[in-house]
């Protein structure tokens, strides 16, 4: 038996007999002709027989042996990869038959709603601009690991199981852990402290749980969180250029390997100007009042709004996709972010806005064991519950800062998506776990 | 101020002043002259100086300025990097104070029992024999992740929330869910089957959850599963050859990049041939029996002593310290296993057995919808709790297998540690979320 071929490699076969095996995307009879497109990993390959002896369907599983043959010039269709080229079926081998199709898969969009994309997934993210989505995630995730790595970051796996919902109260799930109570994990910040302790630059891709009790846009109950924690900075801005260069290899990389996948979203990476601009919360708030009118300047944060308009301020005055603001409220933010020494109110803490969404967040944090366990009781949390994160800061813990990013946020912002669910394989919100929830636990509603 | 260098790069810097950060690991007050071991990310270095000005402990994080200068030749030590060179101090600035050690870190073993090397693990994770661990433990995984993306595998990041306990109920962690009950996943298992359909060839470094309802050395409640699955396979051979890959790289960068760890340890990487022996369960059997005695023919498994006679026979007869089992009963195995359609009452299924344990689980898979919604049904499952699922086969999944490892087992393996908490950063098991439950949830005791 002739060994499978990919499809992208028959480019190189032509004149040669080969077998290809894959899923029959699209067939279209023209009488005496018939043309089949097969898809495997490596692309899609237009397959010509004449009568077919079978009766073959939409997302069968197949396997075909045929001569592979230049296209004639005028169906040269130079969209795909094997657009030069046309395999001769001699042979199809039925693998397996698929049912028929509940909707259309053969077209460029897949003209579905947000529901039946999702009730159908396991069909769903074959569609080529689907799959597309999770070629661009993986390769931001697979570019943070890369960069992080070569910065002299270790990775690290937290555990998702945590004793205590450390993090704030109302947004965690509980899980019955044999006769006890548990929770998952909200982050893996507390862990990451730690284990900078151990590897003095750390890093994970790690699940976050939120249970996010509305449904939004942009929130999932389960998300990738990719985070970083480093010690031995001299300053806050040590952590800025991380993100710099991080987003600097994310884009570079973009283009390099998902250019046919940021095309089929007709979208170009975000622009960013050598260094990425940064201001002060209070800065920008000033900023939106002068420009707008709208004076937030004695808001304790940015709303939805302000971010969109401080975006469209550094895109217009420096050229920037990308904005860091900087110093937002000490109270705003969590109870391990560090006070600016200079004015205790606001602290060493950043947000990277991108395209009028926030992206990243991070702070240099509290060191100092003394320091940190006051700043656990002023938020009214027990110290008790912080035993193993504070035993790191009791034996020593250097300057240190970090940030975290999720990775489903990223994907959405880089293509353009309206709804972060379409950049998650299989997201959980508050009415489904790959079905609707009302459909599968009716006892317990 | 001069930048900070690790201590590791300072070989190439004899007669050069410089600052190093890092945590002091020991001190050896000897009158007039003071030695200081200094730990940083990339190693030890020994710093000597008169009389120090500041009372120093151990485990401060310090900042020393000073000159690089050759040892003494009766000083070097060959065991250490910066073995060739000591700091001369001239300047130290403490950076954070440790409280006094609760036990001595100094030491090349660290002499603490399991529940005290758990409860003080922010600590205890920074002793260097402990650190090699995860550094040996990370390698695994990285070469896991290197090999699989050569071979054409897709990364892919399954969920953690699922509705419905498929796997077995017995051993779920259920999560309140806002009004409904969902549950842990116990493994990848079922998305990276329908990934299948997407990508071909999956992977994916996961979490998995078990509740052990009981404590034993091999077994953890939340560990990291290293999963892959295939499609187009000809053979369920296929899948072992892709195994023998794994393994034989994984040794390779072992090797390469965790000697010092694996010396720490006095382990040397397991031996393998240039193929690993595979034999049938039955087969097996036999050969106990031949040899040993015990007659465990008739038995559905091999028990763990088996394991461990199979092993040593694997190792005198082939010279290798791994051995596939394989053709295990079809009703011991989980019901998505493909039964040997030459005797269906045993599988097309195989563990990896090494040093005496499991490594390994995987099998071919059934892809045919009807054959496996009956597999389904015959098990006493319901068809609505596995709609997503059943959906990939609906619609077409090629003949396909795969297998799934624990990467804590195989460091414990490789290390030759006596316990899997060992390998575990922060392990979870029935009695401990990083703290002693009963300790932390006493009202639910």
């Amino acid at each position: 038996m002739l060994q499978r071929e990919k499809t992208a490699d028959l480019i190189a076969k032509v004149g040669e007999k080969v077998r290809v095996s894959g899923w029959v995307q699209s067939i279209r009879n023209h009488g005496k002709v018939v043309f089949l497109d097969l898809r495997d990993s490596s692309g899609v390959l237009q397959c010509v027989g004449t009568v077919l002896e079978q009766k073959i369907g939409l997302e069968d599983v197949i396997t075909i042996e045929g001569l592979v043959k230049p296209r004639p010039k005028n169906m040269i269709n130079p969209e795909i990869l094997t657009g030069t080229i046309e395999l001769q079926i001699e042979k199809i081998t039925i693998l397996e038959k698929s049912a028929p199709l509940p909707f259309d898969m053969g077209t460029d969009e897949l003209a579905v709603s947000l529901p039946v994309l999702l009730d159908y997934r396991s069909l769903t993210l074959r569609h080529p601009k689907i799959k597309a989505i999770f070629k661009v995630e993986n390769q931001i995730i697979n570019t943070f690991r890369r960069v992080m790595s070569g910065l002299g970051f270790e990775e690290f796996y937290a555990p998702t199981f945590v004793a205590s919902a450390t993090e704030g109260g109302s947004n965690v799930f509980p899980v019955k852990y044999f006769e006890h109570n548990a929770y998952m994990a909200q982050s893996p910040q507390l862990y990451k402290q730690i284990m900078l302790g151990v590897f003095e630059r750390v890093f994970s891709v790690a699940r976050a749980y939120r249970a996010e009790p509305s449904v939004t846009t942009r929130h999932l109950c389960e998300y990738i969180s990719l985070d970083a924690e480093m010690g031995f900075i001299d300053s806050w801005k040590d952590i800025l250029v991380v993100l710099e260069k991080l987003f600097f290899e994310i884009f570079l990389d973009l283009n390099k390997f998902c250019s046919p996948e940021l095309a089929l979203y007709n979208q170009a990476t975000p622009q960013v100007a050598k260094t990425i601009p940064y201001l002060k919360m209070r800065e920008a708030q000033q900023i939106i009042f002068e420009s707008t009118g709208v004076d937030h300047r004695k808001e304790p944060d940015l709303d939805p709004e302000d971010e969109r308009e401080i975006c469209r301020w550094a895109r217009e005055t420096h050229k920037s996709d990308l904005v860091f603001i900087t110093h937002y409220p000490t109270k705003k933010r969590a109870f391990y972010t560090m006070p600016d020494p200079e004015n205790p109110e606001f602290s060493l803490s950043f947000d990277l806005l991108g395209r009028g969404l926030e992206w990243v967040s991070g702070s240099q944090r509290i060191n100092n064991y003394n320091q940190l366990l006051q700043a656990i009781k002023d938020r009214g949390n027990k110290e008790k519950d912080f035993e193993l994160y504070l035993m790191a800061f009791k034996y020593g813990i250097p300057p240190e800062g970090g940030f975290a990013l999720g990775a489903e946020r990223i994907a959405m912002q880089v293509l353009g998506l309206n709804n972060i669910r379409e950049a998650s394989l299989f997201p959980r919100d508050m009415e489904r776990i790959d079905v609707s929830l009302s459909k599968l636990n009716p006892q317990t509603k």
